[in-house]
């Protein structure tokens, strides 16, 4: 069979190095192309070692026009502002395109300008008429769409875990959603790999800290999506932390339950919604599960607690931010766009210790 | 000036050797003795070498007739259960007692068993008739009563945390005292010096994990304590975090308040509070603060946020768990037990980095 | 193609866990069997829980008559001292034995007897005549032996990187034999996954030591195999240091140029000696190499520098202590005893970050 | 009795950290003013946060001619070439000289042109009339010259290690001196605050390196002292390595002992020659000593092993690289440029864990 090509744009990043990864193991999946804005002209095992010999493509500069431009999809593994000002010279040619960041998230200007003055970033959409094309990526939730579209707006990590930890609560309906806080704690590598005197080794190796508290724009497609399933507004406390780690999110998340619920209803409500899911795994309160659980892998664990005295359900959903919140995300989406199964190149333990 | 003479029953573990390294810089006090289960026999400084030459004394086995006992106090750094049976034969020789574990955190029985069930452990406390004479070891809330008390129960470190960062909201009663959650990350050290393959290198590197979500003990002391504030009672949903780090604890506290309040007034409640603490700092939203902040010395600093979108005070607590967690507030207590400036011996900014 | 059966003993250690994630990924092997001292009974995802849904096989005594015993070869993922004992009924039955201990790296009673001295153990082996058939399972110099043998001793991790780091400069005859230092740097995981005070998190996590001094049992092996390869007795200084990480050896190996050498030419001599080599790779002195190169991948790294002041050359060789230092040898050996592609299931980069 | 005054240029990086929060402690000293190239303006607790009370001084530019200018001393924590631009104002005022860099290490202008080449800075020394003042920081080499002196160059902090390392054998004559092969490990904050793509947390947390194989300046000063204990030219093979860890070097050193050496004899050339020094504590091959014995502590411990099937002594020298590797020296040279007792504001056994 005939493999299809995808191109890599920001292929530096953690992002970019991510899919790199993942293709170089996916049997229907050729890489093409890599681009970047720095280390142009080198081959992309110079920026990453452990490439040598696995994938040895050069890095051309996005605008070099004699750069390779034959593929069937494009990854944007790029910051906000990238993708929208890219996506539609793909799009025109037919090629599909994938874009990490908040860029496609959206679909209508006046949500995408909501995100935008989030970020601080120009509240004009590049591409406004692009929108309705696009799709959000979680698969778990919008997989028909997924399948149909050309354009995906892949999820933010911390949305990635605290959407699929609360969906199945707030579609059934036994939580207030009025009640919603999430507690997220992500690895350093959630930031990225540019260098930053908050996350310099001797800085950061035994510190950690909460930011942008009530803040962080993640939290405004988590609203988006929870609401669409609760069919009314949401409005969600977030915190995000930072953790000397290098990988893992884990949000606890606290709902308040509209009565007193056993936790094996509970525990239903979950297994029931993600019954058909390969990605999501659901626990109960047995064990004091870790993020190693999921590392290196494209699962989300989801541990279900009930708290009796308080009338709570929390929730502890873990993924490893660079896959289910990143790179392995983007690849479920593109294997479905393309009519793989769901899960190929993607079916890895991850590794221990 | 005559020192006063310390022993140090529980020598070998965390809680042991950060009493040592206070009070060998420490200016009204001696260590006079070390008693451990462990390494009878031998110089403390073999099972601490960074200690050699700072301190050599011998550690007894507590049992043993012929080890020293001429204290003016004896901190008992020792888990739930020891200082119960151990604390009277001191207290009847008229040597104080600080408990570093749950034993003597409760002055009446019956709470006492709420706590000892909790924690598996036999509910009927060895020595009932000390509970009256104990103190609960928070010096920002019972300064007086520890002035006076010859049995002081330090507090839990996560308590210490979550207790100062409720406090001012719970006294002013600017929240609703329902809502209450309380999300804590510590580091490992927390969990003592006794191996456990949870905490062993490999498996704990890159990894967090939540545990004993909604019946950790702590929980039960700072309901008591932040009770006694509210003049009603309080329930408190508490979930602690295991982080890859050595020293901190981080906890994040949500409550709903009352009525719409500007992060000033509400930033005025904490100052006023504590306006006269020399422990205690706090901050408004202005930076991401971090542990390290407050790494190897016994401040507890406070972050005050309010999120105006859902209602939320957020305050972000963060305390060294070995210093103001544990050795720290014990040497604050002993200072005030015996009448020395409450910052004698722990007036150190820590180290960076 | 029919699968062979794979069995594996001590499955609940690093080793056994390593060779469970990578022969899940192999297409011409099938896990039919695992064994362990420890959680008898329960399912190995229990045990290491990222293989839930991968690997759920349950775990068998090693003693129990009704366990699994259909295999072609059975790992030996155990201490000294244990594949001794059980290797014989395999061998009997017409299954291989790979074992990653000291018990079958030497093919001669004697030997083995100056070996077992240095770890302590019982002198005498408990199958001496099974030592003959016995081959040393580094690929790169006993190629030809591994395929023709039913038993394989795993190298050791030191081992197997200061040896691939000597062989050329060894073997060639450049080098000064008796001037040979090696300093090797490990993670923790090179330990196991035993606790230990020494790696118990808070104790490790910024500290470093040398240990064994002039006194580890892997240095026996370096110089029987390097010795054949020089023709004569070597002996070798070696000093191993345990570093606050989890995967990777560092060994910076030091050794006296018998005349001056250009750098050219002892990288020629390096480049020649591997150029057949799959998982070796050999740099010049051009960039700073790290063990992250070859993280979670069956590579040496090997990096050839020459200092001209003093005459030295130093070969910088990295390693992951689990893969090409364990689980990946032993998968590579398997591979060309029954004749596979020896690169099957192995050729992967790792992960960054 | 009245304090000294002391001025600290570069007080936003590691090494004026280091320097204030020693000072802070020290009964004789006020610290009067700071300087830095960033952060004008701002309370040097903005940029640490933990010395919020402690130290709140404003940071001025060191051009800024209304910033305070009244020291009996002024330590240069800054990279080479700026303290050879500016101490000479203070020198003609009579203040005193500190240089953390390797602008005053050598007292001759052709010495210090070899250094400069080493690390590629201008090879003239701005100020070269004032070299034939200044004395190489190493109290334990130096005490006499240090206490006449108004201008000291600091020691580099690998250099440290592996001259007290080297010293006692190198002047007894016992090891050829030929034959010295340092390996050197350090924590990352060796290499300062500022950030470096290496040093991000996610690519630094689960990696070690060796680098300037053959080629680090420190190896300068290293032959230099020991040339003179020797006296006759010494060259040494020095690598250096940096390891996923903050604080701490460990340095491995060879050497060819001339003739067959018992262990006891070789430690007591070690400890007769260390016998009055308080800062260097000289211990046997008893014991797997780790960094975390002298972390944050101005304390060098050292082992002492021969390996008599080789012939080689080999000593593990480890200090905390920011304190008698930078900052505590600093202390210590002052102590005794002022007179002071030399252990002031010193004795202290660091933390642990």
């Amino acid at each position: 069979m005939k493999k299809i090509k995808v191109g890599i744009i920001g292929a530096g990043g953690y992002g970019g190095v991510g899919a790199i990864e993942l293709l170089l193991d996916h049997p229907k999946v050729e890489i093409t192309g890599l681009f970047a804005k720095q280390d142009i002209g080198r081959p992309v095992s110079d920026i990453f070692p452990h490439l040598k010999g696995f994938c040895d493509l050069m890095v051309f500069d996005p605008e070099d026009t004699a750069a390779p431009s034959d593929f069937d999809v494009v990854f944007y593994s790029t910051p906000d502002g990238v993708g929208q000002k890219g996506a539609r010279k793909w799009l025109d040619r037919g090629v599909k395109v994938l874009d990490y960041s908040g860029d496609f998230r959206f679909d209508d200007p006046a949500t995408y300008c909501g995100y935008a003055s989030r970020i601080g970033a120009r509240q004009e959409h590049a591409s406004p008429d692009l929108l309705p094309r696009t799709v959000y990526g979680l698969a778990e939730l919008h997989r028909k769409e997924i399948a149909k579209a050309d354009l995906v707006g892949n999820p933010g990590c911390f949305a990635v875990s605290c959407i699929l930890g609360l969906a199945p609560a707030v579609k059934s309906g036994i939580i207030d959603e009025k009640s919603i806080i999430c507690d997220a704690k992500t690895g350093v590598s959630g930031a990225g790999k540019k260098v930053n005197p908050a996350y310099h080794y001797p800085a950061r190796y035994d510190s950690m800290n909460a930011y942008k508290i009530s803040g962080h724009q993640h939290v405004y497609e988590m609203e988006r999506e929870l609401g669409l399933l609760a069919e009314k507004d949401i409005k969600i406390t977030f915190t995000p932390h930072v953790i000397p780690m290098t990988r893992g999110i884990l949000s606890t998340i606290y709902c308040s339950l509209k009565k007193r619920e056993d936790i094996n209803n509970v525990l239903e409500v979950y297994k029931s919604f993600y019954r058909n899911e390969k990605f999501v795994r659901v626990f109960g309160p047995e064990r004091a599960q870790s993020t190693s659980d999921v590392r290196e892998s494209n699962f989300c664990n989801l541990s279900i607690n009930v708290d009796e005295r308080t009338g709570k359900l929390i929730v502890i959903s873990m993924i490893d931010n660079l896959m289910k919140g990143q790179a392995g995300s983007a690849v479920q989406n593109m294997n479905i766009m393309f009519g793989f199964e769901e899960t190929t190149g993607l079916l890895r333990p991850g590794r221990f210790p």
